[in-house]
């Protein structure tokens, strides 16, 4: 059984609507992910998490393996029971974060051993436990380990890089078909039913690095794309190279994946990255802007944003976003916002989390609807065109 | 109309289950308000609140005074508007507030001025402006300013404050009439549509001090009562003087106030507390604990408690409180719940303040039961031993 299927492709650009099957059910793509870091989308309840429209949620290898630490996470009952999240998980490798949160971090070819941030203890991560992690905790979607590289590198510094990546991607392939073969997975997830007609097995997804080398860029996914994955995912980009930077190279390499697996743009981004990145026929992203903005009094609106602690919104009875459909903007004044805001009161934070949550979720069904009605392409361009205005 | 009806006393205490009547409808007493200070019951959204079953909240008149002020909070369509709840809210009239949290605090027998402590500026509050306040946010039901002694007190200062309570108590009383015939009400609450058949004013309650003085505690509600209020509260406890003194007052005082009205008891308490002054016949209650003590990771349990920064607690399947029907329970392990306190995730507070406010309003639906059933004073004897027990 494969896993994706593209059900629509926009005849305008390389915008596709997909159905991605995983073990704890479907999600339509294009499809955004809400960021679990810890095993919390920060700030708000699932409750609101499912009420925003969100089919999937992504957890971090990194934060859980050092809190509160894989057996852990087993022994109540995997990752979905531990979030109460009964739908899919996809959790990264832990690669990125060791490159950015890691102390004392040495790398060789085997692997990366670091100074955990929480308590100082040294770990060490590389493919095999990286997989093994992953598939313990019952992950929906399991990431390769990969080296994510900082900007600026030197072209020697990105080869080195994407070198590993394909050889750990390598490595981490074997490694869960090892475990695939010696484990049940289903006692992970026992107190969890997956729906009927769902793939048991996690999938596994490569990453193509290379920073903005497109060469580098080409090989890496030749290579990736050699190995064989159930979908791939472009890493090392949104890291500081900007929007124009960013698109340029998701255009250059989408296409040279395989269109019949899903595509997954790795920790991106705001609403035009996602537009155009959409457009160069990416299936799936995931971001901490909505809830980390949100705990920052900045709200997601068509085509802007608004600042809650401003004090122009003091007397303002308009919700959030007129019209918006979400908790917050049914209930709430931007005026209300903004006081919770001035007196430090955790509403402020979980209401603006609630409704940038389903404002990314909305975009993401406007996405998947236009590419349905096949206007995508003319569409994209208008709202990109909104977007890149008020960015300036 | 009046606003209180008793529908069942029980036999063997002072118990007694009532229903009171408000603008924005009716309470089943004895009843539990949970504390939303500035607008905003700490840490959940008004939709756990009503799910926790709470009828009647409380807000913090001194707050909103200093942030974001009245006409503020006039200009949002009143405080029902802008906390988003449609049920009863009962206000403080800033009294307490003024002596523990105002600082450079000058009394006299007009009334009280302080420096805020938000940013210094020097506020007026007497029984007018309190008065005016309250009814212009659109409280449901206002409270005297009182003069709220710290404990320990001698006589003399206890009955200097017992003297302007009851005449600040006169002059709230004469205030609201005045305001009652100039002002139309509807217009505060335009929003906000009452049930029929509910009162179109605010309700007015005096309050009894007097410390642990019984004495003076007599004559303070001989004296409120001769003016004549909605309804009765007993002020100045709960601040340092022990449960078991606490007791003795309450058990002492309340067949001082008049049968046919409510009675509350402010700032209480523990479920002990509760327990003890509804066989007192206390009728109302409020207290931060329930949100404050699951901010800090104590759960209530039934006849005792939980801290679920405890590391027994690491691999614990179990939920909170086994049994319970609220939202954190049904959905959250306690080890889960202590992994979100070990990383400062918002979900922990969240959860735990939910379970802790449907514990609390689950404590008083099934004092409202046993009274009805006409059990309540053996019982609620029961009760208060298990409490006393795991208190010590």
């Amino acid at each position: 059984m494969t896993c994706f299927q593209v059900i629509n492709a926009d005849s305008h650009s390389a915008a596709r609507r997909g159905v991605l099957t995983t073990a704890h059910g479907v999600v339509q793509t294009p499809a955004f992910m809400p960021v679990g870091t810890a095993g919390a989308v920060k700030g708000i309840t699932p409750q609101y998490l499912e009420a925003s429209g969100a089919e999937i949620i992504l957890a971090n290898t990194y934060h859980l393996m050092l809190r509160p630490g894989v057996e852990v996470v087993q022994n109540l009952g995997g990752l979905h029971r531990l979030m109460a999240w009964n739908r899919p998980i996809l959790t990264d490798s832990g690669g990125y974060q060791v490159f950015s949160l890691g102390e004392l971090t040495k790398i060789d070819d085997d692997g990366v051993e670091f100074a955990s941030h929480v308590d100082g203890t040294r770990v060490r991560l590389n493919a095999e436990i990286a997989t093994e992690i992953q598939s313990r905790m019952g992950s929906d979607i399991i990431m390769c380990f990969d080296e994510c590289t900082p900007l600026p590198a030197d072209t020697a510094r990105l080869q080195q890089a994407a070198a590993r990546t394909f050889e750990w991607a390598r490595r981490c392939k074997t490694a869960l078909a090892g475990q695939q073969r010696t484990e049940d997975r289903g006692q992970t997830a026992d107190s969890i039913r997956p729906p009927a007609a769902v793939l048991r097995r996690p999938l596994l997804f490569g990453i193509v690095q290379g920073g903005t080398d497109l060469d580098l860029r080409r090989r890496c996914a030749e290579q990736i794309v050699d190995i064989g994955f159930d979908g791939y995912a472009l890493g090392g980009l949104s890291v500081g190279e900007g929007h124009e930077e960013m698109v340029k190279t998701v255009r250059y390499t989408a296409p040279l994946l395989p269109g019949d697996h899903p595509r997954y743009l790795m920790g991106v981004g705001m609403p035009a990255d996602i537009l155009a990145a959409v457009f160069a026929g990416v299936d799936m992203f995931d971001c901490v802007l909505p809830t980390r903005n949100g705990r920052n009094a900045f709200a997601f609106l068509p085509g802007g944003a608004l600042r809650l602690r401003n004090s122009t919104h003091i007397d303002s009875t308009e919700p959030v976003q007129p019209g918006c459909d979400c908790y917050c903007c049914r209930h709430f004044t931007r005026g209300a916002i903004r006081h919770f805001f001035n007196c430090d009161e955790m509403l402020g934070p979980i209401l603006l989390s609630i409704h940038n949550l389903r404002f990314y979720q909305r975009l993401m069904a406007e996405i998947r609807r236009h590419i349905e009605q096949g206007d995508f392409g003319i569409w994209a361009i208008q709202e990109l065109e909104k977007y890149v205005e008020t960015d300036k």
